[in-house]
This record gives C-alpha cells, sequence and structure tokens, in this order.
C-alpha cells in the first residue's frame, strides 16, 4: 500500500513530482472516452522511466505466442491492443536547453485528475540550467461526445530569464508495445506530412491491417495575441509536427491549444479516413478549445447526475469508488458492439486488452444497473456472434456436438491464451457466459433474448459441461478433471468444486430455460433446437449427470473444498505470513505458490456469492470464515466478492476491509503493480460490492430487494439504479432506509423483506436493521 | 512404422532416393566421435527439405527461454548446443548447372552407415537437363581417435557428356539453429580466409563466447594424377573455400579429399585455436585418406570386440542393437568430464544437447558394463561438480539448509527447462541421482566414492526431498504435492507413486550410508558431516517421514497407483485407441491426453524396475497387467522398461515386441519424429532391456547374476559385460546358457539362482529354465 495521491472527494491530486511514482501515476491519472483512451504521460520530453501509452479501442495486433514446448490445441496468437501514436507531444527547449522533466528541477509541482469533469490538470514551476524560471501549464481531455477528439491547452510562461523558445509539437508515431513477445514493431506508416499547416499521420498495424489516422491543428497565442513568428514543419520518423521560435521576455506567455482528431479504420473506410481526420480538425479547432470543454463537462455532469454514489463520513471510500465509476465510465461507452471491457482498460498494455470472464462474471451488474438495457444486452450479444468461434475452439481440443468452450482472452472469438493451465483448463468462464444471461433475464425480466442468441449460447455451453465431465466407476459420479478454478494459484486440480457447480447449474439451467421455452414459446424454441439439432434425450442426459456430480466437501469442517485434496495442504492462515514477502506472486517462486494453501481470489466463495439462494447463511459462514482467511487477495477480483459476502454476515470490518481494498486497489497500490496500468473490470466489483454488499440489492422474481447495511466509519451512502425504465435513489444512512422513485412507473420493492409499492414521488423509509447470522 | 533402410546385421542401406525420407535418413546415418557429429546432409547443394547439422560438444548457446507468462523461480534461458559450421560442404556445377540432389534424376542410387566401421558410403548416377550424366561417390568419417579430424572423399565421374567441372570445397559458417527462441544468430565471425591454400574459418558465439575454428586441406587428382588447373579461392559470409574448373571429358573422373581440423576453445586457448587447426589439417593431410581410414576401422574393430551384442536368428533386432550401440558410441566417449550425454546427442537441436535424467537412469549401466569404470565414475562427477548450482536451484525454490534439486535440463549446472510442470515439478529426477550413485557403488564395490562427492550429493537430495514432503494432517501421512512423474502426460498431480517411492528411498539410502560411513570410515564420514552440518537427528527425522509416507494404491486392484485420483479416469485400453490417432502427442489436444488415463512412459513400472527387490513378482505381474495396456510409449525411455519387465514375468511376445520398439524406435520411426535427430539416451535403455532383459543379469551382494531367456524368434544371443577387472560373454541359446571369463580373475556368479566360479578358461554352461510368474 503507498500514498500516491491525496484524499479528495473529486479529485485525484498530487502536489509533488516524484519519479519513483511516476508510472503509477501516469496509470492513475489516465483519461479515455470508450473510443481511445491515454495514460497521464507528460506531454514534454521525459527521460526518466515511464510507460507511455495512447491506445485506440479494437485496434489489435496476433503477435505471434510465446511457449516452452507447443502442443495441440495451443493458439497461434496473443491479441494486443496497440499502444498507437501519440497525439498530445511536445518537445521544448528554452535558449536551447531541453525541457526534460527528469532533468529540470521543479516547484510547486501540481497535478490533478479532476473526476467530475474528466480533465487532466498540471502545473510546474522548473528552473532550468541556465538559471531560467518557467511556468508551464498543461490541460487536456479527450471528448466525451466527439470520440475522436482530443484537446491539449499547453501554456509556457517566462518566470525569470529571457531567450528563444522551441516549441514543437508533434504526432508521435515511434511507439512500440512494450508488452511485445519478439520485440515486433507492429506498426507500418501509411503516410504522413503536413497539409494545409496540419500534421497528419496515417498508420497500418502489419498483419491485421487495421489504419489509424491523426491530424493535428493548433492555435497559438502569445500574451493573448497571435505571434508574428513562421511556423516550420517537422517530420520524422512515422509523425510529423510544427515547430515555433519565438524570443520571450520576463513575463512572457504562450499558449498552444493542441486540436487532435484520431479516428481508426474500424470507423472509416481507409481510403477516406486522412481526409476524414483532416477535416475533423479542422471542424475541432473551429469549435474551439473552450466550447469543446464545455460539452464535454455537461456530458459528465449528466453521467454522474444518473451514476454517481455519495458515502458521507469517509473521503478515502468517496473518491474511491468514484474513481472506480469514472474509469469504467472512460473504458466502455456501449456504442460499438465490436468492444468489450479489457482488464486494464485504455490504461497499460497488460492482458493485451482483450475480454476475458471478468465483464460477464463482473461487468454486467453494473451496466445494467446504470445503463440503458441495450448496452449490457450488447456484451450478450458479443458473445453470441462469437458462439461459432467457441464451438470450432472446442472441437480442435476434441469436443463434438456443437459443444462450445469459448476463450479465455479473445479480441474475436477465438482464443488468444498461451498456457495450458489456463487455456485448457480454466473453464469455469464458460460458466460465468451462462451466469450472465441468467443476470440478464433475471434483471431485465427480457426471456426474449433465450430467442435472440441466449438459448443457443445456453446450449453450447450445457454441451462442452456434458463431455467434459467423466464418469468415475471408482467413485460413482460424475468427474471433473484437470481444471483452473478461479482461484489461479491452483492449477489442473481435479473437482474444483466451483466449477463443478457451476457446470452442474449450466446444464440444469439450459435444460430448464429449454422446457420453459417449449411451454411458452413453442415455435421459437422449436426453431433453436430445429439449429442446434438439440433433442430431449440430450437434456435428459444433462439432468442425469447433474444428479451424480462429484462435489468434494469436509463433513467434519462443514465446508465445500475448492477441490480434492486441498485438506492435503499445509494449513496456514495469511497472519502467518511475513509481510514482506507480500504480495506472494511477486516474491514466491511459482512451484510454492501452487503448493500452498492460499487462495489468489474467491473461488468457493465466488460460487456462494452466484448462487446464495442454494446455501443457507450458516454454510455461507463456515465457507468464509474458512476461506478468507487462506485468501491473500492478489487478484483485483477478489476483494469485491469477499466484501459482499462479509456484509451479507454482517462482518462490518471486514466488509470494509474488503471495500476499502477493492476500492482503493490502484489508488493505493494493494498489489504492487499499478505502475502496469489499473484494474478496469474489477471496478465493476468495486461497484457490485458497494451495491449488492452495502446496499444488500437483489432482484428475486423480478422485485428489487434490499438488505442495507452502513459500515461503522460512514454517516451514509445513496447510489442509483435503473430498473425496467425506472431510475431509483437509494439511501443508508445510520436510522434508516429510504428509497426515491426519480422517473419511471411505480415499482414494487422490498426492504429487510418488507415489501411497498415505490409511487411517483413517495420516498418511504424503513428502520435500518443488522444483518447476519447468530 | 516406417520402413526407411534395409534389414542388415553390419549396415543401414538405402537403395532409392526418396525427398520425404531424406530428413529421417539424415537422422539415422549420422556419424559422431565424441568430440562432435553430423547429420547425413548431403555435401552437395540441396534445395530439398533438409535439417543441417553439425555439433561440437560443449558449445552451447544461453537462449532467452520462451514463456507465456513469467513466474519466480522459471530459468532465464534454455542451453543449447549450437548447429555449428560444417566442414564437409561442397558446390558442384557441370556445364554451368547446379549439381542439386533436388532438381536434377538420380539413379543407382545407393546410400550406406557402415556400422562395424563407422564410416558413411552413398554413390548415384545423376542426369542433369544437360543430358550429362555424372556418377558422384562419397565417403565421409568423422575420426575415432583423432577425434578433431572430419575426412571426405568425393569422387564425380562422366558417364555421358564433356563439360568444365566446377567444383567448390568450402566452410559453411552461415548456419543457424533451426531451433531458436527469437531467431536470433548465435555465431559471429572471428577470421576467415584462406593461408596456405588452405581455407579456415574461426567463429565465436555470442553471450558464451566459445570458439570454434575450421581448416581444411585438399588433396584433388583427375583420372589418378593431379590436375592442371589454378584452384580460385572463394570466401563467403563466415567462410571460405577453393574452387577448381577442369574440364573433363566422356570417362573422366575426378577425386577431391578433404582433410578437416575442427577444434574448440573447450580444448585450446583462443588465441592460438587458428594455428592449431591449420597444422592438424597439414598433418592429416600428410597422414593421407587411406591411413586415416584405416586407423579409424582398427578403432571401431576393437570397440566392437567389447562391445558388441550377437543374436542370431532374427536380422531387424541384429541390426537394432547394432545401430543403438554404434550411435551411442558416437555420442560419448567418456573422456571429457565436461561433457554429457543429450537425449539426441549430435544427431538433432531438439532438447538442446543437454543433460536429462536419462544419463541416471538409462546410461550409467550400458557405461558400467561396458567402459572402463571411470566413464560411469565421471558422469557421477559431473553432477557431483554441480551439487552448488543444485543448492541454489532449490533455494530459489524456497528450500533452505543445503537442499539440493538437480535441474531438469542443464548444460553447467544451472536450470534450463522453461515450464513450471517440469522445471518445478518434475522432480523425480533428483532420485535418479541419488540412484546412480547405488548402481555405481553396487555394481562396482567402490564405495570409496561415497566420501569423493557421493555422500554430498545423497545428503543434498536426501534433505530436499524431506522438505518437498508436506504432513497432511487430513491424511496423517506425509503427502507429496504437485509433482510431475516420468509419465509427462500427466502435470501437477498429488502423490505420484514413483516419486513418493524413489523420495522415500532417497531418505533411507542417504542415512543407511551415513550411519554405515560412521562405522566403517568415521573420519572420511565426520568431514563429511562437518562440511554439509547434517546432524543426527536430522537423519532421525528423514527416518520417521519415511515411516509415514502415503502411497496411493487401489486395494480392490492390487496395484500402486500412479497417482491419486488416477482411477477417476475413464479407464481404457491402448487398443481402444484409434491407430490414425497415434502418436497421441501429434493428434490430440494438450488437454484431452492430461485428462486420459493414457501413459507416456513407465512410470510406476519404472519403480518396479529400479526397486524390484522390494516386491514379489505377483504385485509386479498385477501392475505389468494393469499399466502395460495403458502405456502408448510416446517416450523413447518406455520400451526398455516394459522390454526388461516383460522378460522377468515371461512374457516372451511382449519382451520381444518391447524390444524391438526400443531397438528400432528409430529405424522404424515408431513415434514418427525420427528427422528431429535420433533418441540416444533411450538406446542405451535398448542395450538394458536386452542385458538385464533377455540376460536377466543383476549384481546382487558383489555377484552377477543371471535369469536369461531367449524370444522364440531368435536362435540365440550373446553380449558381453565387464566387471571389476573382468571381461565375460554370456550365451543363450534354446538349449543352455554359457558364460564364459575372458579377462580377469575368477568370479562368481549365479545363473537361474545356481552358483559357480567362473575360472579363467572355463566355460560352464547351465539348462535353459523358463522365466515368469504362474
Amino acid at each position: 500500500m503507498k500514498h500516491i495521491v491525496e484524499h479528495d472527494e473529486w479529485k485525484l491530486i498530487c502536489r509533488q513530482f516524484d519519479p519513483t511514482l511516476h508510472m503509477a501515476r501516469e496509470s492513475l491519472f489516465s483519461l479515455g472516452n470508450g473510443h481511445m483512451g491515454q495514460r497521464a504521460n507528460f506531454e514534454e520530453d521525459y527521460s526518466g522511466t515511464s510507460l507511455s501509452g495512447t491506445y485506440v479501442g479494437g485496434i489489435y495486433y496476433p503477435d505471434k505466442t510465446r511457449v516452452g514446448w507447443w502442443k495441440i490445441g495451443y493458439p497461434e496468437y496473443f491479441a494486443k491492443v496497440l499502444n498507437s501514436p501519440s497525439w498530445m507531444r511536445l518537445s521544448i527547449h528554452f535558449e536551447g536547453e531541453k525541457l526534460d522533466l527528469a532533468q529540470v528541477q521543479t516547484g510547486d509541482f501540481y497535478q490533478e485528475l479532476d473526476m467530475q469533469e474528466s480533465v487532466l490538470r498540471r502545473h510546474s514551476m522548473v528552473k532550468l540550467k541556465s538559471g531560467a524560471v518557467l511556468k508551464i501549464q498543461s490541460e487536456r481531455f479527450l471528448h466525451a461526445e466527439q470520440q475522436e477528439a482530443g484537446l491539449l491547452r499547453y501554456s509556457v510562461s517566462v518566470i525569470k530569464g529571457e531567450g528563444e523558445l522551441d516549441l514543437l509539437s508533434f504526432i508521435d508515431g515511434d511507439v512500440r508495445n512494450h508488452d511485445a513477445n519478439y520485440e515486433e514493431d507492429f506498426w507500418e506508416e501509411v503516410n504522413s506530412g503536413i497539409r494545409n499547416a496540419t500534421p497528419f499521420l496515417q498508420v497500418r498495424t502489419r498483419k491485421t491491417h487495421f489504419d489509424v489516422a491523426y491530424a493535428t491543428q493548433h492555435k497559438i497565442a502569445m500574451n493573448g495575441k497571435q505571434p508574428e513568428v513562421l511556423p516550420e514543419p517537422h517530420k520524422q520518423n512515422r509523425g510529423s509536427g510544427i515547430r515555433w521560435k519565438i524570443w520571450l521576455k520576463q513575463g512572457d506567455n504562450v499558449v498552444v491549444e493542441k486540436y487532435a482528431a484520431i479516428a481508426s479504420s474500424l470507423n472509416h473506410d481507409k481510403n477516406h479516413l486522412l481526409t476524414h481526420v483532416l477535416e475533423q480538425a479542422k471542424s475541432f479547432k473551429e469549435q474551439g478549445y473552450d466550447t469543446l470543454l464545455a460539452s464535454h463537462k455537461a456530458y459528465w455532469k449528466n453521467k454522474w447526475e444518473h451514476s454517481d454514489i455519495q458515502i458521507e463520513g469517509d473521503i478515502a471510500a468517496q473518491q474511491g469508488i468514484r474513481f472506480n465509476i469514472l474509469q469504467l465510465n472512460h473504458t466502455y461507452f456501449g456504442n460499438d458492439p465490436r468492444l468489450n471491457i479489457g482488464p486494464k482498460g485504455f490504461t497499460g498494455e497488460k492482458y493485451g486488452g482483450s475480454t476475458y470472464w471478468d465483464t460477464e462474471a463482473y461487468c454486467i451488474p453494473f451496466y445494467l444497473a446504470t445503463s440503458p438495457e441495450k448496452v449490457a444486452r450488447q456484451l450478450l450479444e458479443y458473445r453470441y456472434k462469437q458462439l461459432p468461434q467457441a464451438i470450432a475452439n472446442a472441437e480442435k481440443l476434441g469436443f463434438k456436438q456443437g459443444a462450445a468452450l469459448y476463450p479465455m482472452v479473445t479480441m474475436n472469438g477465438e482464443e488468444c491464451h498461451n498456457e495450458w493451465e489456463i487455456t485448457f483448463e480454466e473453464i469455469h468462464r464458460n460458466g460465468a457466459i451462462a451466469y450472465a444471461i441468467y443476470n440478464f433475464i433475471n434483471y431485465t425480466g427480457k426471456a426474449d433474448y433465450l430467442f435472440e442468441g441466449g438459448l443457443e449460447v445456453l446450449i453450447g455451453i450445457a454441451r462442452f459441461w456434458s463431455q467434459r465431465f467423466t464418469w468415475s466407476e471408482a467413485k460413482q459420479a460424475w468427474v471433473m478433471l484437470g481444471v483452473t478454478g478461479p482461484n489461479e494459484y491452483e492449477n489442473n486440480v481435479n473437482n474444483n468444486w466451483y466449477t463443478n457447480y457451476i457446470a452442474a447449474w449450466c446444464m440444469s439451467y439450459a435444460r430448464e430455460m429449454l422446457i420453459q421455452g417449449l411451454a411458452e414459446k413453442p415455435a421459437e424454441t422449436r426453431q433453436v433446437l430445429n439449429k442446434t439439432e438439440v433433442q430431449e434425450q440430450e437434456w435428459n442426459h444433462w439432468r442425469q449427470q447433474v444428479e451424480k456430480v462429484y462435489y468434494p466437501v469436509s463433513d467434519e469442517l462443514g465446508v465445500m473444498l475448492q477441490q480434492e485434496g486441498y485438506l492435503d495442504k499445509e494449513q496456514l492462515t495469511t497472519d502467518q505470513l511475513n509481510p514482506a514477502e507480500r504480495p506472494l506472486n511477486q516474491n514466491w517462486s511459482w512451484d510454492r505458490i501452487l503448493r500452498s494453501c492460499f487462495i489468489k481470489q474467491a473461488d468457493v466463495l465466488q460460487g456462494l456469492y452466484f448462487f446464495e439462494d442454494d446455501f443457507d447463511l450458516a454454510t455461507l459462514k463456515r465457507n468464509f470464515d474458512f476461506y478468507e482467511p487462506r485468501t491473500v487477495h492478489e487478484s483485483s477480483l477478489s476483494p469485491c466478492v469477499h466484501s459482499i459476502l462479509a456484509a451479507r454476515l454482517g462482518y462490518a470490518e471486514k466488509a470494509y476491509e474488503m471495500y476499502l481494498r477493492t476500492s482503493r486497489l490502484d489508488i493505493d497500490d494493494y498489489n504492487a503493480e499499478v505502475h502496469e496500468g489499473l484494474h478496469i473490470t474489477s471496478m465493476a466489483g468495486t461497484w457490485m460490492s458497494l451495491v449488492q454488499g452495502f446496499g444488500g440489492m437483489r432482484v428475486k422474481d423480478g422485485i428489487p430487494c434490499f438488505n442495507p447495511m452502513l459500515p461503522n466509519q460512514w454517516e451514509s451512502f445513496s447510489f442509483k439504479f435503473g430498473f425496467q425504465d425506472r431510475l431509483v435513489r437509494v439511501l443508508v444512512n445510520k436510522e434508516s432506509v429510504s428509497l426515491e422513485l426519480l422517473e419511471g412507473e411505480a415499482l414494487e420493492v422490498r426492504v429487510y423483506g418488507n415489501a411497498k409499492v415505490l409511487d411517483p414521488g413517495s420516498n418511504p423509509t424503513w428502520p435500518r436493521q443488522t444483518l447476519g447470522v447468530n
């Protein structure tokens, strides 16, 4: 845990430049607008350690996989969202001396990410070796509505000294992925230069042949007026720019506004891409910086009105939840069906920017409650479109008859992950994809989605599980051999309880939906039956299998076992660990981690979270009490689940501890890796831990239900959720819980099991109750 | 299984050029002399598919490892014996047309590897596009005593046509490893050119900075006389040569003799290396081709006199065993303590040419019986010298107090293998290293080796196992979690029976040797105790652990279980497999292989082979009957063990089948991979399956014992073995077993349990008995 930014309700702030924290801040202060995103790299030259990163959604490269020993079934490539050219670069010299923030002395340094406005600002005094002192200020944002626009306003003032300011503004296409398997250069230049005083660059990815084009227009002012200078053209490897040389005296000030247009061939014909960005840059300049900033702010104001969560009495918690909501909203806007949510969003290269099970397991609930229904639906359709590849993937592994195994990591439906223990074995991901369909129907009430792809996906998944179970003569039960559960600190185990459970659930749910469909929508259901060639005897077989699935349990301890043989391990708890050896994955050999009992992330508990209605509170308590002390939470996806379950059990302190850990995971860098980028998908988990954890919100039989609790550290908290064309606000304070219907028609709700109808304008209140098992 | 060569007692022969079998033959016809080796690549240009390979012992490169996701404990590099410059290359044009064997028409093609002489010969008629017909003949060998000498005699005769023969003889340093992780070029040129009409080349490996130098002298004759031509110098990237242009008429003949000297900085100062090879090449030329060939043949005649195995009545089996003995003898001469035996010897790049557990588990018995004692001792010392790295390796994984884990693959003692499931988990290799010490002492009677390193190694290994066992509260036993057994088609299993057994054996044996040492050699033993800081309570703890080791067994089936849970798998046998899907590793996904019950190589049975005295025949029979039908023998190390056990059980047909499979594994390409190189270490297994299997030879309490059987297909077989300064010949025919003491003093032996003293000159005979359990 580190102190990287100040506590503030609406901002990330740092007041001192610290090169050792620079990469962490580059991640934390990242901007994004769904179409693209950028780490908070300095605009100026910086010779210190930095991870420069600019990413354009959907632009990826099939990087040849790197494996020790190739085996059949391994994927050919690992798709990587590319580090793309940077639009915002400046190179500044004063009196011939380069302004390099790693070399000059800085004072009065200030950097902020304004979360309310999604604007990055920075100012600093810099003292050059010549003795000259400059004040620099920068402000930049990625426009939330005109998503191809990147805007920068940069100012240099001479506080002391005089001399020539050499200011180069350029597009820098000389970028590489830091995370490249064979140090390949993924880009080639199509065109670059300057047209009508507008530097431009068009580049193309090798192999995948995506084009991205950039054009930048500028306004420059000296002491508020157009300076009399001759702009000089600049050309470099994959890039171009404009240079101004201006003589400045003490007190003089130069301001540059940079209007960048960034567009890709995903959205435009390659042949017209360049014309398009040239026109766009011109249009942005004509609109003007202040106008664009105003419309950008207006967008975010509205966004926060619908999605803000307020916490009174705990500034760290307040800052944490807003940061999570902001960065989630930076990443995915839900307006492009080809995009999904990579674990690091637009803030780093790790995990390749591809789609993981995180989307279904963690992000769907957030989008269901905070975005129009079509957004979550679109995320489901993303997988439906990739069903043929999931079937092909299963075939490659030896499965038959339309069994579908969704990939662990994908960009276009093909598997990208290249470690067998994950690729072939972390198959529980298939379950999450079915669970998301259940979640969508349960929340929206729109069972019609079954006939728009849902049922086909459920059948493919059920078929996979049916074939993946092995009949054990020894146990006289169906066993699941050789899997990796959510806890990736175990590989190739037999009978991971979570995997067995979700597999059986998928088979039951698919069968149930088939039977229900035949009863309620026979024509539509028959169509699916014909298409998938599934027959009654197949789904009857699923039922027979489900009845004889083997589940590892300890009768003595009254807990489900993470996997067979888990109790053969040396049973230690995290309080016995040397704090200097954490996180374990940065200190212990993989061998030691694998053999230890320590758990990376919720595994049995993930199942108890998904399927809470199947188990009583006492069972949950026994399992939580057993597994929580063995969990090191070295996955970002872990603490949110523990927080939700702790809240349910009335473990207020644990729920709060886990909440802080999930909501401030990146801000406080719990896992010592924020420099690589943010944990975007787990941010949806933070939202869940507030709404489902402290808010205790569930939708049961179409009715929103609440069992709220309030951490002792808080005065109150409130959140809003959308539900079947309504918008509802929930306020929880020390005394009471109150709900308000802000939009839409009357709605039945339940708080602590007491039903009321929420009428428009009404604001009913329930006294707060204490939760938990005694 | 393919038909690649003719059956012949002393030769590999092929009479037709087939491009589809060319790479397989390049492997099979390989030459070697301990110092270096070479695949049977054509001397001439060849544009077809080929794996050109020349290897110089001990010259390796630390190729950066390639892993999907780096984890702590992974090695930095995979050491690779390098594909080195080729000394024998020719490039031939006639009338301006290139002689490319992939392009011209060949007739009367003949290629042989003379196993008796270790000489490679080839001749062929070739018809050029011009209509000209040439007869080409080549003969080459790597001198067995003057190990830096490569000799080639090459002849071209004009059968039809006339024109200019352009014959270039060169050293080709423009070579790459086909198996390079990042397509790096591993070599750089130090010097090349022509001095005193001698083309030379000196190259250096990057990173490791080994130098290898080449010099080639020539003799050329036209129709038996020195031709009147001006040799032209030739220079190319990393190489040089000499070109002759000679006008030939029909009936003319040109013969070139090439005398190559190849030496490395392992044996010579880098600064004098070039002078050395220039002098050597001169010396070879002065000795002359025929003289060198004669001394080479004499060496091999003597070698065969000591190591030949004769089989009457079965030419395929005879050819197989000689091929195995020849290629083993090509690979390791035992005269350089820095060298060891790579799984592919000098015949291919796979497995990096490094040292595996194969040496201890399979090769030691061969060298004990067929070479002077110092050879096997030197192989043990190789590991003793690497004990510090084995201790460091264990520390890297989290072990303490001098625990030693020998690497899975190594060149200099450091671990090179880069798959966690092997590197960290296939730890049974540690047991084989201890077992080799036991084997050596048992065979030679030289317990003094314990005080020359043996005991230190045993203590380090015992300490590793002691720490690697985990106390299971659940089982109230010591369990071994997360291992890969010899059967690499299972990874990360718990309680692999073989690993648990050999681990416990190591701890017992180390303790026994310590106690025995204290009783018999107290001073020497105390010295080891002081050095290793081992104390009585430590070895008492080993004993307590050994008493409570968990062994997975099935009481119902009466078999040891390969690992916990093995019986949960679908129990199939190999006769249920589709032959088109074999070998499985080339047809099934890794996922499917891992989950199936099929076994790559002897695992439980490897333990029953090593520790046969601990189990009765009925137990062996039950286990063999259970595991043999589940074993696909897709490791070259598998059939030999099955053959030995089958012989012991009296399963004559199975023993014979497995014998053919091991001895003709490469000749008949059972596993469809001979094109990559030969399976050198398993060739020692072939020898074992004859001597220990059919010969039934064991050394018990210092006495050689025999329980021979004779396959029905054979008339007789005979082998020789060295034993404590004696040389003994064993002959087994349909009626009897007879032994003859060829060298040394009288020796007690036992045949079928009946003891006799073998006096010099005597030739006792025992009637043959039938083996097996009823």
